[in-house]
């Protein structure tokens, strides 16, 4: 039997906590005088009250509390959140359509950075806050969720650190969640303050630094204007963002050890070395091209590539150039860096490099197998031995990630939109990313999706964000079963 | 070391084999009164004196024979014999271009069907048979080689079958491979003549019906009709080429034991009714769409939606309606059906049944892991249990498949192709299909592709006819290591 008075208590008292993240906003329209302060007042009493009810009127019975449990909870903590998050947008009619206010929030809870918004700047800044505090909120979440909650379900990327590297287990960090938690949110926290710091030093100014330092840290993408990064012409600002999206998009625990000085141990970390591997090749080679074809400066063409293809394969989707633009085949070879995604324990989306690299090994060593077929050659990472139920558990993940895609194109392309549009609209979501290709490319939105996809939009952000077995597992008769 | 010389030899013997083939076409000019004897004439006699020369001069010594020998014959056999096979369209100007010689060629021996040509009915009869039995060879080619020599190589999809379901193993057919390979060809004969009189029956002439069994027995798609098969008004004729086309499709060793009317052995087969189940839900589901959004009667909808669908899915690509006129999303229906491919042991191309069977199966299991992480969950098949190494196996398959087509789709669209048409030459040519979508869809064809992406196109054709690693193995610095 599944505890549900566990699962709505827990849920009550995380309301709560969405609903002082809110009152936050509320002290923008107080600031700056603008007319958003009652909706988003009205939002935290709706959320605060909720919150109240369900903690106090559910008791926590002691009984049971197993993983069941976790992954109801951690499915439906996404839902919850961006129903009540949406209603400082749609009570303040600066979303009209619920729909919409559910998509630009789910897209913001889930670090995505998918948007529907046509004119973001004509937002008050009470409304432009609070959709930055959702990433960044979304963005802690998934630090805990992947560090500290899913391994101990069974799922995703950290689960190979700590069955196979216990160097880089976060138990070595500290052995209870609750530290390890604290422990993690203190880093973000303290990169998050250093972006600002740096956004300030260069021009930006103190709103929109924070705004635009809560969405690159949750590798959320979000930006307070309508441009995206684009809108400031400074290198240097554009070199801070791609220094603190690495950040994001590299393994939390291993920022732990680089503030602890101890580099060695970075440089050992095969994701991350692949990681970086990724990143240089493609700048690179865009780089080149770009100056070749596009006649661009040496300097504007590696700035602007190496931008994208950070800003991509981070799963952040900050634009300061529309690849789009670029020759076809640059265009598609961004597409490509979709299913990439940032490292395991990192606040980024996507498949993951751990999982990539892990299946392009077993590829590789495939062929010594059969030169040798006698010879037995186990797949190692990080010089220790990877068991094969991680690798089939891993081969699961990719089948059910092309699977959920292959569905979500044909869905999309049903609702209206064309194969480009389609592909580009479901890897962006599947993969938290935010703008795609086609006409959700990055200077579109995706305002124009018929209602039916942008719930099924909805749903991909939540699968992906959830490393696709939390949720899908929900789906499994022998979850329910007994 | 690896001994060349019985590698040339082999070649020089499979050579005389091609110019005789080359020789029955040679038969048509004399009957049709038609000027293209001499191309194919001088054609025959180069091939078969380079064959003799091979033969005789590069004694074949008795020493070693073994797995790199079988790994370089098969891989150069399919580009040696194209080589030769393009000179009789070459040498008589009818494609005038090598290039395009060379890639109708292998496109036939490699039973794609991707075909450069504006006007099939311009060709004179003995250029029109040669295109068919080239088809004709290949599939008899890939019935050797999948069911009697990929195997003992440890690749392909019936290596799944030797390792686990001896029952359907070819070692129970006849343990000799020659007896094997005899009696497989037997079938292969005899359904081809059963189709020619099926589809004399239907009124069509005999050199069509001979073509198109040629063609269809082959999963191979060349028709002698600009139009293909749309060409002929009569639902007989399609059905009765769906039904052969469907048996190309299946297990060669299942249709021995169909013969001897063991049905039974034949349902419990899982890659069998896999593809069945394939087949029918994508039936169902475009019949009923083209049934409602395109006002067809059931009767047209029914019979081009299956008609397509296996012509699709068993990788032959004879076209009876043009899918991309379809609802877009049904054209994308269609093109995700590229990626099945047909059965193991049979003609056809692509990732094949039992593979995707395998994945699917994996994942669903990763959830029952999840629930039950103590519990220990084997895979299986045909109720054995599949090794791990087998699904490792499986795994970097795919991994290399979708790398190929990344790679390919990126490289088509670097010489001009755009998203949809790239992606659409690559699927159609690693899986052996024919048609594509965009540029290269049912209604157009692969002359307007930049010379450079033929040759690449080439390149994937037989990349996916030999299972992947045949070909992978050779670029595999430890093949050549000692």
């Amino acid at each position: 039997m599944i505890n549900y008075r566990v699962v709505f208590n827990i849920m009550g008292r995380l309301l709560i906590i969405e609903s002082i993240f809110m009152l936050l906003s509320a002290l923008l329209p107080v600031i700056y005088n603008e007319p958003d302060l009652s909706p988003i007042l009205i939002s935290t009493g709706i959320t605060f009250c909720f919150g109240i009810a369900l903690t106090l009127l559910i008791k926590k019975s002691k009984t049971q509390f197993g993983k069941r449990e976790g992954y109801i909870i951690v499915s439906l903590v996404w839902v919850v959140f961006s129903f009540f998050g949406a209603l400082p947008f749609y009570l303040s009619h600066y979303i009209p359509s619920f729909t919409d206010a559910f998509f630009e929030t789910i897209s913001g809870f889930t670090t995505t950075g998918a948007s529907i918004l046509n004119d973001i700047e004509a937002l008050p800044h009470g409304m432009l806050f609070w959709r930055s505090i959702i990433q960044w909120m979304g963005g802690m979440g998934i630090i805990v969720l992947s560090i500290a909650i899913l391994p101990m379900l069974g799922i995703g990327g950290m689960q190979l650190f700590i069955a196979e590297v216990p160097g880089l287990s976060p138990d070595k960090l500290h052995p209870k969640i609750k530290e390890t938690a604290k422990r993690l949110w203190g880093i973000y926290v303290l990169f998050t303050i250093a972006e600002i710091i740096f956004l300030l030093l260069g021009g930006m100014n103190l709103f929109d630094s924070i705004c635009h330092s809560f969405t690159t840290m949750a590798t959320g993408g979000f930006s307070t204007k309508q441009a995206s990064i684009a809108y400031y012409n400074s290198s240097y600002i554009h070199y801070v963002i791609v220094v603190f999206m690495f950040i994001a998009g590299t393994n939390f625990t291993l920022s732990y050890f680089a503030l602890k000085l101890n580099f060695k141990k970075i440089w050992k970390n095969e994701e991350f070395k692949f990681y970086f591997y990724v990143i240089a090749v493609y700048t690179l080679l865009i780089t080149i091209d770009l100056y070749i074809h596009h006649s661009q400066t040496l300097k504007i063409a590696f700035r602007d590539s190496l931008f994208q293809v950070v800003s991509i394969v981070t799963t952040t989707g900050f634009v300061t150039a529309d690849y789009l633009s670029w020759l076809p085949f640059l265009g598609i070879a961004i597409f490509t860096l979709m299913f990439f995604g940032g490292s395991s324990g990192s606040t980024g989306g996507g498949i993951k490099m751990v999982r990539i690299l892990l299946v392009l090994k077993n590829s590789l060593y495939e062929l010594k197998r059969l030169v040798h077929p006698n010879a037995v050659i186990p797949i190692q990472l990080n010089k220790k031995t990877v068991s094969q139920e991680i690798i089939l558990n891993v081969l699961a993940f990719i089948v059910f990630y092309i699977l959920l895609f292959a569905i979500g194109v044909i869905i999309m392309s049903a609702v209206g939109l064309n194969l480009d549009s389609s592909m580009g609209a479901v890897a962006a979501t599947l993969g938290n990313i935010g703008p795609g290709i086609g006409s959700v490319g990055p200077m579109f939105n995706f305002a124009h999706v018929h209602p039916i996809g942008k719930w099924v939009l909805s749903f991909f952000m939540i699968v992906g964000r959830l490393e696709l077995f939390t949720v899908l597992i929900l789906f499994s008769p022998s979850f329910w079963k007994k």
